[in-house]
C-alpha cells in the first residue's frame, strides 16, 4: 500500500456566492463539503487510479468526526482507509469563496488544533507500524501549532530507516529541516523553491534544492508542466498547451501519480508525463481536486518529456 | 418558562483576520464557535437573566450535533433546555470576517437544510405540545428552505389558540403573512418596516404595521432606541447617548427584555427601558452577543421613555 500523512487535515468548504464584497452580508448560494488536506486529496486520486492506500495524520472534534465521515464516503476507485489518529483539538476547516461570475476564489484557512507532545508521540508510533506495510510513503502539506518545525525531517528518518521511498511536499522552514533528512523526493512549486533556495531561476534552483539532499527534486512549472532534477537526469516535461481551469488539487494530483510511478517501477519520463497529465486533467474537471478520467488519457500520449536546453 | 423558535439554527463561526482582501488567501489567526440563530441567542440572554427557557426548531447532521454540544456547554445564568427537532440535512453555519484592524465584518450564510414535510409536521405536534407549559413564546428568524412562506402564520395561530402570548421577529413575506395572524408583539427594525410597509418614516411605519393585524410594534431605530406603539399607547425610548460597539446581538436582546417585561408583567415604560438598556449592554459587550451586566444596571436609570412628538 501507499501512506500518505496529512497533520493539518481539513474540512475543505466551498462557498458558492455571486461575487464576495467585503464587510457586506452574503448569502451562500451552494455548499460543498470534501474532506481535505494536501495528503487525503494525494490518498483520493490514489484511490481512483486503483491503488491501495491509507491516511494518517490527526482528527479531532466534530470536524474531525465529520472528515473521518466524508473519508468513508469517498466512493470512486479503492476505497481509502483511515488510520488517523484522534486529537483533543478540533481538526480545522477551510472555506474557500467562490464568486460565481468570475471563479475568483477567496480563501479562509483556519490555523487547526494545537498538538500535544504525547499526541505527537502516539503518531510517530503509528507512523512507524504504518510504515512496515508501506511501499512508499508522502509526507504532506503545513503543520498544525504544536508541532516541531523538525518534524518532518523525523518522518523522513523514520521512513528511511524502515526502507520506505518517501516524498516530501511542504514549504517554508519544515521543507528546509525535511530536505536535509535526505527524502527521496520533493515536490516544491517555483514559489517554494525560490524561498528555499533564494533563485528564480527554476533550473538553477532545482538543481540546488538537489544539492540540498533530496535525491530527487520535481519542480512544478504550474501549467508549463514539471523539472525534474533526479539521479537519473535532467527532464522537463509540459503539456502540449496550458489547460484553463480550476487549479484547485492539480499539485496533489502530480504527487499521487508519481507516487503511483514510484510503486510501478517506472522510468522518469513515464512518471514525468503521467504527473503532467494527471496534473492537468485534474484542472480541467469541473469538480475541484477530481479528474477528467478522459482528459487524462487523451492528454498522456501528447506530454512531451525532453531534456532541458540549460542542463549542460 | 419562555419558548424561543428558532426553525434556521446556526453554528456560527467568527474568523479574524488582519483584514479581508477578495481573490486572496488568509490565515484566520482566531475561531470562535458559537451555537446561532436569532432564536438561540434571545433564549441565551434570557437564561443570563435568570429565566427558565427552551428553545425549539430544528438540528441535524454533524453541525446540529455541534450546536447542541454549545448550547448544553452555555453556563451563564439558567441552562437553556433544548427541546430541538432532529432533521435529516445538516445545520447551516455562518461566517463573520472580522478584520481586526477595523473590526469591519464580511458576513456568509448558508442557506440551511430543506425541511420535509414529515419534518415540519413533527415540529408543529412538538412546538404544541411546548406551547402546553410557555408563559411567552418568540417566534425568531428566517424560513429554512421547504417551510412554506405562511409557516410563522401558522405558529402564531397555534400560540393564540392555546392562549399564549407571541412576540414575532422576521422579515420580508414571512412577516408579512404573520402579521395578519394577529401576533402580540413585532420587532422589526426601520428597513424591515420599511419593506412592510413602504413606508421610511419610522412613526407612520409603526402605526401602519399595527393596523395590519399586530397588537404591538417595537420598533428598532438601531442606537436610537426604540418606538412602540401599543394598545396601552405610543413611547419612544431612548439611551442617554448612542453607544458605539459590535450592535450582533443588539436586537435578540431587545427581544429577550420584552418576553421578560411581558411575563413579569411589568408596563410598557419598564418593559422598554428594559429593552433598550439590555440592546446597548450588548453593543457594548467585548463578546458579540453577550451583554455587559454593569453597563446594563448602569444604563436602566437613564433610558428615557417619552410620548413621541408627533404621536398626535
Amino acid at each position: 500500500m501507499i501512506l500518505t500523512v496529512t497533520l493539518n487535515t481539513a474540512v475543505d468548504l466551498t462557498y458558492r456566492v455571486p461575487a464576495l464584497v467585503p464587510h457586506a452580508s452574503h448569502r451562500v448560494t451552494q455548499v460543498i463539503e470534501r474532506p481535505g488536506g494536501k495528503g487525503l486529496n494525494v490518498a483520493r486520486v490514489l484511490g481512483a487510479l486503483g491503488h491501495e492506500t491509507v491516511v494518517t495524520g490527526f482528527a479531532g472534534g466534530a470536524t474531525g468526526e465529520t472528515l473521518r465521515e466524508l473519508l468513508a464516503g469517498t466512493t470512486a476507485g479503492q476505497p481509502v482507509r483511515d488510520a488517523l489518529v484522534p486529537v483533543a483539538g478540533s481538526t480545522r476547516r477551510t472555506v474557500a469563496v467562490v464568486d460565481a461570475a468570475s471563479g475568483d476564489t477567496t480563501q479562509l484557512n483556519e490555523p487547526g488544533p494545537a498538538i500535544a507532545p504525547a499526541e505527537w508521540a502516539a503518531f510517530t508510533a503509528r507512523y512507524a507500524e504504518l510504515l512496515d506495510g508501506a511501499r512508499a510513503v508522502a509526507l504532506c502539506g503545513s503543520l498544525p501549532p504544536g508541532i516541531h518545525v523538525g518534524a518532518y525531517a523525523e518522518l523522513v528518518r523514520l521512513a528511511r530507516g524502515a526502507g520506505v521511498p518517501v516524498l516530501l511536499d511542504t514549504s517554508g522552514e519544515p521543507l528546509r529541516r525535511g530536505i536535509a533528512a535526505r527524502p527521496d523526493l520533493i515536490k516544491p512549486n517555483a514559489e517554494e523553491l525560490a524561498q528555499l533556495t533564494g533563485s528564480r531561476e527554476p533550473h538553477r534552483a532545482t538543481r540546488d534544492a538537489r544539492r540540498r539532499g533530496a535525491h530527487a527534486v520535481i519542480t512544478s512549472l504550474g501549467p508549463e508542466g514539471l523539472l525534474a532534477a533526479t539521479p537519473e537526469g535532467l527532464w522537463q516535461a509540459s503539456p502540449p498547451a496550458p489547460v484553463q481551469g480550476n487549479p484547485t488539487g492539480a499539485g496533489d494530483s502530480a504527487v499521487a501519480a508519481l507516487l503511483a510511478g514510484l510503486v510501478d517501477g517506472a522510468d522518469w519520463p513515464t512518471r514525468l508525463a503521467h504527473a503532467v497529465a494527471l496534473s492537468a486533467a485534474t484542472v480541467l474537471s469541473p469538480v475541484a481536486g477530481e479528474f477528467d478520467e478522459s482528459a487524462y488519457e487523451s492528454l498522456l500520449p501528447r506530454i512531451t518529456v525532453e531534456t532541458p536546453a540549460t542542463a549542460a
